[in-house]
Order: C-alpha cells, then sequence, then structure tokens
C-alpha cells in the first residue's frame, strides 16, 4: 500500500509542480511582462493549466487516491497519509464533478467578461455588462449543481473558497456582526473631524517606501531567502512552492499607507506560506486551510499587530530614518490615530477596518439574492446603493464607485467575499487566544520583538498546513468557532480610544 | 489536407507555449529566484520539459508531419507550409531517434556532472573531473550513433547546433582562418605596450552602467515593448516568443566594457529574435537559422558595429552623460583603441577580437580528438596547453584557466564551439555585403542611424526565421558558403590600423 501511496505522492508532485510553473508565468506577467507579452503569456498559462488539470483529474489518480484512502486513515486521523489523502479527496471530488465542456464554457465565458467588465467600470455603464452578469450567474447555478448542495445553490460556491462553510451558518454571524457595527460607525461619523490622516499624506519617494517596506517584513519574519519583494498594480502574495513565497507591494507617491499596509498584508499571506512544513511541500497539504484562515493571517499583521499603537512606536524612527525631516515633529500617537482614521467610503479596497465587514455584507446579500432568484440583475445597483445609505449613508454617484467596482464577478467568482470578512474575525480571535498564551504580547512590536507572535502562529496555524477544514482547525487551536464578539470587542475598545466616546 | 495542417499547427502551437513557460521558469531562476526555490524550481522546469517532449514526439505528431509533407512541399519549396514541415520534420525525427532511457540517463549524468566540474574548477583538479568527461564522451557517442553520420560521430553532434555543417567541412575553414591570424597575432604581441585601456577601468557606478546599456540597446532597435533587460551572472538572452525577448546584462564595478558589450551583444541576438515574422511565432520557423547565424548577429552588433570608430564617437557623450567627469579628457579615437586592446589571454569569454577564433580552435581539436579516441582523456589537459603555447606563447598554470574553464562539456555539450567562429565569420560577410548594399553604412553610428543596419539585417537574416539551413540561407542572401576572407581582411584592417603596423 505504501507503494501506492508513494506513486500517487510522485504524481500529486508533479501536478503541484506544474502548478508551480503556472504561478511563474502569472508572477511574471503582473511584475515584469512587456506589455507585448500579454497574448503569448495568456496561451502559455492556459496550456500549462490544462495539462495540470487533465493530469490530476485522470482515472489513475482517482484510482490511487480510492486504493490508498483507508490505509490511510488506518494510520490515525492527524496523521500525514490520512490528512493527504482527505485533502487529495477532497480536490479531486470536486475537480472531476466539474465536466471538461463546462470548464471550456467557464473560462470563455469569464475570459470575454473581464474585458467587457473593464469597459463598462470605465464608462460606468452597468447595463452594458448585466448580460454578462446574468450568465455568469446561470454558469454558477449549473456549477453548484454539478458540485452538489443540500440548502442554497451558494453553499456550494463558498464551500470552494471555506470548505465547510454554509449561507444559514455565516447568516447570524454577519447579522451579529452588522448590529455591533453599525452604533459604532455612527459615534465615529458623529466625530468625524476629531481625527486627520494628514501626516501620512503628501510627497514620499516612492523608492524610499519600497526599502522601507522591505525593512519591515524582514523584521516581522519575512525570509528573503525564500521569497522575494516586487512591484505591482495591485499587492498579491504567491507560493511557488513552500521554498519561494512572493509579495508584492504599491507605492502611491502622495499616500503612504498603501505601501506600508499593503507589504504588511501580503507579508501576513507569506508567513502563513513560508510557515508550511517542508514535508507539505508539492502535496495537497501545502496551501493554508482556506482563504479566510488565510486572510486571517494577513489582517492579524496589517491590523491587529501593524495599526497598534506599540507598532506605530517602533514604525516611527523607521520613517524618519527613510524620510528625512517627514517625521521630526510628529509623536507615535498621532501616527497611531493617523493610520486608523476611519470615514465612510465607497470603495471596499479603500474602506478602514471599522467599515471594511459591512462592505462585504452587502456583498453577501446581494450574491445570496441574485444566485437564489430573489434578485434581477438589473434591480443590483440599486439594491446596492440602498444597502450603501442603510449602512454608511452615502449613495455612489455612479456605477464605477458602486457596483462595478470589483472584479470578482467578472472572474466568475461568486461566494469568495465573504473569506475577508471570516479574516477579520478569526484575526481577533487569534489575538485574544495568543493574550491567554503570550500574555503582553500586544507590546512585543514597540521592541521590534515580532518572534513570539509569529512562533503562536507558527505552532497554532501555519504548521497545520491544509490538515484540517478551516473549522476543525479552530476547534482544535482555539477551543470555539468563528465568532463575532472578539472581533468587535477589540474594533469598539481602539474606536472609542481613538475618537474618545 | 489543410486541416490536418491546421492540427499539426495547434499541436505545435502548444508545444512551444509549454516550451515559452520553461524558458520563463528558467529565466527567472536565473534572474529572480531566491536561493531557496533552486530545488523545487529544478523540479518544476524537468517536469515542464518532460511534458513539451512526451507532447512533441507522441505518435500523432508524426502521423500528422507525414500526412502534411507531401501537401506542403506542393505549395513551393519558400512557402510557409513546405519551410514549415521541413523544420518540424527535422526537429521530430531528432528527437524520436534518441529512446527515452538514453535521455533519462544523459541528464542524470549531465546533473550530476555539472557540480562536478563546479567544485573541480574550483579546485583544479582535472583528475576529479575526468570521469565524468569519459562518461560524457560516451554518451555523446551514443548519440551520435543514435542520430546517424557518415564520416565523424562529431558531425551528428555538430548537426544538432549547426544543421548542414561537417568536420571535414571545416577543418580547411578552420586552418585557414588560424594561419591568418598567428602572424596578426605576433604583430600585436611584438607591439603589447603600444594600447593601453586604463580609460575604461576604473570605478563606474554600476546602475549608470545599467542605464547606459538600457539607452544604447534602445537605441539600437531593440523593442522594450516586446523585451526588458535585467541583471545576471552571465549574460543571455531568452525568447518566451516572438513578443517577449528578454535579455540580461552584467556590470562589472571596475571594468566597464564588461557590461557595455554584454548588452549590445544580446541585444544582437534579441533584434534577430524580435524581427522573427509574426506568423512564425510559437511555429518551429522561429528561433533562428542555426547558432552559427544567431552568433553571426550578437557578433556583428558587438564587434563590427560596437567597436568600431564611428560608434565610439556616438558612445563618448553618452559615457560622459552616464559617468560626469570621468571622460571629459577622452576623445573618441583613444575609446576606440581602448575598447580594441588586444593581448593573449588564458580565458577565452575574456579573449578580444583577434584572439577569440584560436580559443574556438583549440577547442574543436581536442572535441574531435577525443570523440574520435585520437586523444585519451588523462592526455588532454597537456594538449590543451600545447596548443595554448602554439597560439598564444602562454601557458595555463592551472586547469581552472586551462581546460576546465567552460562549462559546455559538463553540460553534455560537444560540438557547439564551433558556433561561435562561424558566427564571428558570417558577421564579417554579412558586413562586406551590406557595404555593397549601403555604401558607407559603417559611418552611421556616429550619427546615431542605426535602423538602416538593422533593416538590412531584418530583410536579409531575421524575416527568413528558420525558414533555411544555415548554409541555403547565406547561399540565397550572400551568395557564397561560410568564408574566412572576409573576417581575415576586417581583421587586418582594423589591427594594423589600431597597433600600427
Amino acid at each position: 500500500m505504501e507503494e501506492k501511496f508513494l506513486e500517487l505522492k510522485k504524481r500529486l508532485s508533479e501536478v503541484s509542480a506544474i502548478n508551480s510553473a503556472a504561478a511563474v508565468l502569472s508572477w511574471d506577467q503582473q511584475v515584469n511582462m512587456p506589455t507585448g507579452g500579454a497574448e503569448d503569456r495568456a496561451a502559455a498559462i492556459s496550456v500549462v493549466e490544462e495539462l495540470s488539470h487533465a493530469k490530476f483529474t485522470a482515472d489513475e489518480t482517482g484510482s490511487l487516491i480510492t486504493a490508498c484512502y483507508g490505509w490511510a486513515q488506518g494510520l490515525g486521523e492527524d496523521s500525514f497519509e490520512a490528512s493527504y489523502l482527505r485533502a487529495a479527496r477532497r480536490d479531486y471530488d470536486i475537480a472531476r464533478k466539474l465536466p471538461a465542456d463546462f470548464v471550456g464554457e467557464f473560462s470563455r465565458t469569464t475570459s470575454a467578461a473581464i474585458d467587457a467588465w473593464g469597459k463598462a467600470r470605465a464608462n460606468s455603464d452597468f447595463k452594458a455588462f448585466s448580460p454578462r452578469l446574468r450568465k455568469i450567474l446561470d454558469l454558477n447555478l449549473r456549477k453548484a449543481q454539478f458540485l452538489g448542495y443540500k440548502d442554497s445553490p451558494y453553499d456550494a460556491l463558498l464551500d470552494l473558497y471555506e470548505p465547510g462553510a454554509t449561507k444559514a451558518g455565516l447568516e447570524p454571524v454577519f447579522k451579529k456582526l452588522a448590529d455591533g457595527l453599525k452604533p459604532l460607525i455612527k459615534e465615529i461619523n458623529a466625530r468625524a473631524g476629531a481625527v486627520s490622516n494628514d501626516i501620512i499624506k503628501g510627497d514620499f519617494d516612492e523608492d524610499a517606501q519600497f526599502a522601507l517596506t522591505n525593512e519591515i517584513v524582514a523584521a516581522l519574519g519575512y525570509d528573503f531567502s525564500r521569497g522575494r519583494q516586487d512591484r505591482s498594480t495591485h499587492p498579491f502574495t504567491t507560493d511557488f512552492s513552500v521554498n519561494d513565497v512572493r509579495i508584492t507591494t504599491r507605492t502611491e507617491r502622495d499616500y503612504l499607507p498603501a505601501s506600508i499596509y499593503g507589504s504588511i498584508h501580503e507579508c501576513g499571506h507569506a508567513l502563513y506560506g513560508q510557515g508550511t512544513p517542508r514535508e507539505f511541500n508539492f502535496t495537497p497539504l501545502a496551501g493554508g486551510a482556506s482563504l479566510g484562515v488565510h486572510e486571517s493571517q494577513s489582517r492579524f499583521w496589517e491590523n491587529i499587530v501593524g495599526r497598534s499603537l506599540p507598532f506605530c512606536r517602533w514604525l516611527l524612527p523607521l520613517l524618519r530614518k527613510h524620510f528625512p525631516g517627514k517625521f521630526d515633529k510628529v509623536n507615535a500617537e498621532e501616527l497611531y490615530v493617523a493610520v486608523n482614521r476611519s470615514a465612510p467610503s465607497m470603495i471596499r479596497v479603500e474602506a478602514d477596518e471599522v467599515n471594511y465587514n459591512l462592505h462585504i455584507l452587502l456583498r453577501f446579500e446581494i450574491e445570496t439574492a441574485l444566485l437564489e432568484g430573489r434578485l434581477k440583475v438589473e434591480d443590483a445597483p440599486e439594491y446596492w446603493n440602498a444597502k450603501m445609505r442603510e449602512f454608511f449613508g452615502i449613495t455612489p454617484a455612479k456605477a464605477s464607485e458602486g457596483i462595478l467596482q470589483d472584479i470578482h464577478w467578472s472572474l466568475g467568482v461568486i461566494g469568495y467575499f465573504p473569506t475577508y470578512t471570516l479574516g477579520n474575525l478569526i484575526s481577533a480571535q487569534l489575538a485574544e487566544k495568543m493574550a491567554k498564551d503570550l500574555p503582553g504580547w500586544k507590546e512585543l512590536p514597540e521592541k521590534g520583538e515580532f518572534a513570539p507572535i509569529l512562533g503562536w502562529l507558527r505552532k497554532h496555524i501555519h504548521s497545520q498546513g491544509r490538515k484540517y477544514l478551516p473549522g476543525q482547525l479552530l476547534q482544535r487551536e482555539l477551543g470555539e468557532p468563528v465568532k463575532v464578539e472578539p472581533f468587535l470587542n477589540y474594533i469598539k475598545a481602539k474606536y472609542s480610544g481613538i475618537y474618545g466616546f
């Protein structure tokens, strides 16, 4: 039996190697590629992805999984082999449920939709995009049927990004979160003038910003011998393997936090990738428990660590070093307040810690309503705008700052948005648990002592790789499911302090 | 029949896309990859190359080639289809002649040999490398037997890099070249003190060097919208497709020509790649007629253009701009003399235009003698040193500056070296023909007018892609085979001027 398992491992390690190649092609596309190379690169990525898919979904893979499954589970639920087989079977079953011609149709539709979305957004013309969106919703409904579900087709899609999560499970969590956030937002908006972020706006040399972010992520524990940072239009993290996990950042000359917090966010993802055990490399156990758990890592470092007062105390001398003269008269408390300024925003990706989750809740409501046929595509923009008024008291003037702002739907992705909020919630749960194990950890960043924090995350999260479903992982390591209270307690305490209420 | 041809084109375009992916992986490996990623990257490249090989050598490919061949030739010898089929069949036949287990053994042997060579060279210990070299010679003999040959096994290997070339054909050419060069070298060495290159040695900011080389290659016609330049340990050019042809350069703080002429050399290769017709992209007709013809392009730009007096006149103001103060008291004639200084060198890659080809002739003699069993591996170092004395009057003090200096043999590559000299010879033939079509072209670089020169090369060489074997291409475009006289005339005229004899 061990021989069959070795055969399976060899096969899936080759699939991982091919996926690694595709990831390099995509990274280069976003970081280095000259404009002229676009079409040929798309062709190369497509061929490589097809080869990976063909190898992975071949009957031989299924036979090997079936042959080893029982044997592996017999080695103990927590064994490498048992976890390996669970992850492999899950991926294989999903991949096999989708017929090749459906995957082809899906891919052709979304390829065209991305362009159409780009143009529609540029013209703020939702009607130009709506036929694509209808088609994409239809394809996602069919996808859900192929994958199977009990209550809502949304569950089948959500499960792709956050295994085990369901719409019915998320609804009460999201409602409690919204109920907790709305009064907080009112309090903050009533004091809108109390906080300024002028000190982090201005004119900051972009090479200096890049050098600063390299210094920051190195301090947090990012291993440059197994990764590198570059610049790209949209910051992202990509894992070629456990031993080459790359991040990108984006510098804005007139707005310093874009690079600093972009880098810290991606570094949080990358620390998860770099912390994956070596024996999980090129196996189905690499890659993180779920998108939500992944996002908990990026948000933990970005917000809970990076936007804390102790971190700002550590950061200030670095700012003075990289931008001589600019921060001489600023103190750490002013910096802390500036990087935490909260204000309603039309755009999700520009939203602060308080407002961000309501942007997600809005998308969750619209996605589920559209998919379940409770909302028509043509009525979606007004639904969106009404929700913006309800949550933030503002109305998008045009679709580009409303319903057309996100790329996700044009990519064919429905059911992904909730993972952002799950990440925020889990990050606060991790911070709470960390406080029990490492009393006083929140002060460590002031001295630049990030290693104990990373060590705790390595032990409880990173070292598990993809061995457990996210719900199981939280239960094992935190003794609880996803909860709203830690995040609400954290955000209320923080913002009542900053805005004084 | 056209349907079968379209099927073949689709298939080979997918093979090209996979090869493009492998090239990106390799480029990234040399330009960007963090050290930790080495092992996984090697695995990814190996898997991707196997997929390409499997797809290309599949029976289906052969059936399609056979099915279309006659039909394509019927469309006219010069037609796209006929040329396509000739190139495809040539590649397919070669690939199919080598059994999979032999390819595996070859690859395993050379993988280990590269490491062994690196260590042996570091210790100047030829004996540590000699068992590997014996094995590699043996594998190359077997390779030649698989491929087939008439006179010498060397012919089968040479043909891989320079289709149609034979040992018997090269010998008289190389002899005439050596006979012409030896007296020239004596004249120069007798005047060794007459020329100094001190002005291009010193302390040159490496970022400024890089900026300078970007400006130079852009002026020569390198299209940055379909390529980019980076830095790497060894300069190289790589074609991901016709639309993404990248070059690298190497800066040495204390020696300016390394970056300038490294960039111009690679730019010469890249102009060939970027000049390939779009309809040849992702087909067997992309990639250049042969390594020798490719090298003729790099050498033409590097030496015949880049080391000419008119070019130095154009270059000098650029040097003054990028290195303020350093070239104020230098004139173009001094610069010209400095970049052309000639002196015997132990190391091929450091050799000047006069000496370079004798380094190749030495290797050609040793390679053929070793392969044909006329020279034993253990006697090769002394053979090498004797040739160095004969050609240059110097003796390597250790194997690292003698027989162990090149990586080629450890890569399993025998029969490649002659292409360097063929490139030098062809570059001079091109210059001679160009002078007939474009009288006065040699003065154009002084005014920065490189477009007519590039246009001529585009028309006569680049636009042909891989339609013809190198010998056919030269016959068509120059009306002659590879010849020694143009190079000898060029080099004698140049150096008698510089050294005054």
